[in-house]
């Protein structure tokens, strides 16, 4: 099997690959090519032979001939302009979120005898308030953010394109991804890890927020299991609606500070310092932070069953079994 | 106050030209221009001095520059490749429906100090079976066809470009039109009015459905009222969910008979014969007939009250009060 992961240089771009690269394989298939495609120069699998890293920009009319040179079974696409920067550039987000997209789309469906299975994260973004209860995978996109919106346009398009056969699409809505490990991203949402993060590393973090918000959590261990997943699945059940909103934890900051106080004990915590952020605040109380994902679970995709967990997974995963207590 | 009618040569865009050239005003405000613009050359408005009519075809670079030369303060959005002819040909319909529609969105942005009011129609295509109960504003979108998908898409589009501030959008989610004056269009849905219209001129009519199917109507007369109520209500009212379900009257096939022989008798009724087609069959299987119009209804848009006004308009409107009895 060929595989290719566009957006392989992020967090979780490089956190598949290097499962990809150890396993050798996806559910029972070898992989005899894996193509490791981003924006920037990748490093990862120098000494694996099936391994190849591109630079691709996926804004440029040339992007989709250099991702599909050889026809890959199977493409993971994670490349994103993340909220922020696609709220403050306008252009840049379109763009890439969504022309580029869909540029890869129309290349796909131009190449004859060709209908790759085209695993692509979406998000959370999607929805935006107000909502009623537990969001379910039938609950209205209403977009609060372009970012958002550009997500929900490719679902779209994920959905016809499969619909018509021109490929073999699941959209994973993904979480707040937590904990995140090294710097900060562009993404509004960069305090729920930070929080856990920096305090464990001996850093004071800021907390922008109120305590009383809510989120809901998956590791990054965890989104790689739904990727993995969403590979292997049988996407006739699946039906017309080919995006998925993944299982996760919810919790809300006080409930990850207890959780961190429970993993990690009162020193870390102390290193919380709440400094309130009315912009941020603001775009908070947009996002959704209740979903019903039955629909996720009986396809098989599986969350931590608690915030604890998640914080031992970025202790065991990112920090070498170690922290800063 | 400038107009600009877009899809000015359809059904519904030249019975609101007609209309908008009769009163002369939208609301309070006088119209001093009305630029009607469609793909085929119209004829209406010859003897009106602030009229006038020009040939666009909207997947055209040009079409933009072309559309907005006298920065309508209102504009009418009504263009589309329909449903039946979308799908059939792929590119074709994004390449009107979407890219032409954005490509309108982008150069409206590109314009400095201008906001125009847009009225965009857009269409029960964006839902998707299984429905569970009544389809409200915030039920999800999941077309089963690319024209839905289409519209769905620049609904997103259309509410994005409200929130960042580019334009000033309103999205109107027309129930079935019926009854549709004149010859058939590509549309799937078009014997929903045929079994009306073609026995009421003396024709045969093919009912290629049971007639326990079931639909959701609204008069051309009640959709030029939506059109301009959606071009004068304040759009604050809509919050962030710029697209609106649009009132309607609901009734199965039978039932369209059945009103049918209390408004022009047995003998009219008696030319409607019925031959299954399993394509059809299928289509509208999965297109929704019920909706909850709470929020329209709130917001002032108004159907009929049942589908005997809905015929009787049709016989006033496009049949000068006659009919084959």
């Amino acid at each position: 099997m060929k595989v290719l992961v566009i957006g392989a240089a992020g967090m979780i771009g490089r956190k598949l690959c290097e499962r990809l690269l150890q396993d050798g394989r996806v559910g029972n298939v070898d992989i005899f090519e894996l193509v490791m495609a981003d924006s920037v120069v990748g490093g990862l699998g120098a000494d694996v032979a099936f391994a190849k890293n591109i630079v691709v920009d996926l804004a440029s009319p040339d992007a989709p001939t250099a991702l599909l040179a050889s026809r890959p079974d199977l493409i993971f696409h994670l490349a994103a302009i993340v909220s922020g920067e696609a709220e403050q550039n306008f252009d840049k987000g379109y763009a890439v979120n969504l022309d580029g997209t869909r540029a890869l789309f129309e290349a796909i469906r131009a190449t004859e005898n060709y209908r790759p299975r085209v695993v692509y994260t979406s998000s959370i973004a999607v929805f935006g308030a107000p909502y009623n209860g537990a969001i379910a995978d039938d609950f209205f996109h209403t977009p609060l953010s372009s970012y958002g919106t550009q997500k929900a346009i490719c679902e779209l398009l994920l959905a016809d394109y499969s619909r018509r056969g021109f490929l073999d699409g699941i959209g994973l809505r993904l979480p707040n991804i937590c904990v995140r490990p090294g710097k900060p991203n562009a993404a509004s949402s960069g305090f729920f890890s930070s929080i856990i993060r920096e305090p464990l590393a001996g850093r004071e973090a800021i907390l922008p927020v109120a305590d009383s918000v809510g989120q809901t959590h998956a590791s990054p261990r965890a989104t790689v299991e739904f990727l993995l997943h969403g590979a292997t699945l049988d996407t006739e059940e699946l039906g017309a609606r080919r995006s998925v909103m993944m299982p996760s934890v919810p919790a809300s900051i006080a409930e990850q500070i207890a959780a961190l106080r429970r993993v990690a004990g009162d020193a870390v915590v102390s290193r919380i310092r709440h400094v309130p952020d009315a912009n941020i605040g603001a775009m908070v109380a947009g996002w959704p932070a209740r979903f019903d994902t039955q629909r996720a679970l009986a396809l098989g995709f599986r969350a931590e069953p608690d915030f604890d967990s998640i914080i031992r997974i970025h202790i065991e995963d990112d920090l070498g079994g170690n922290f800063v207590g």
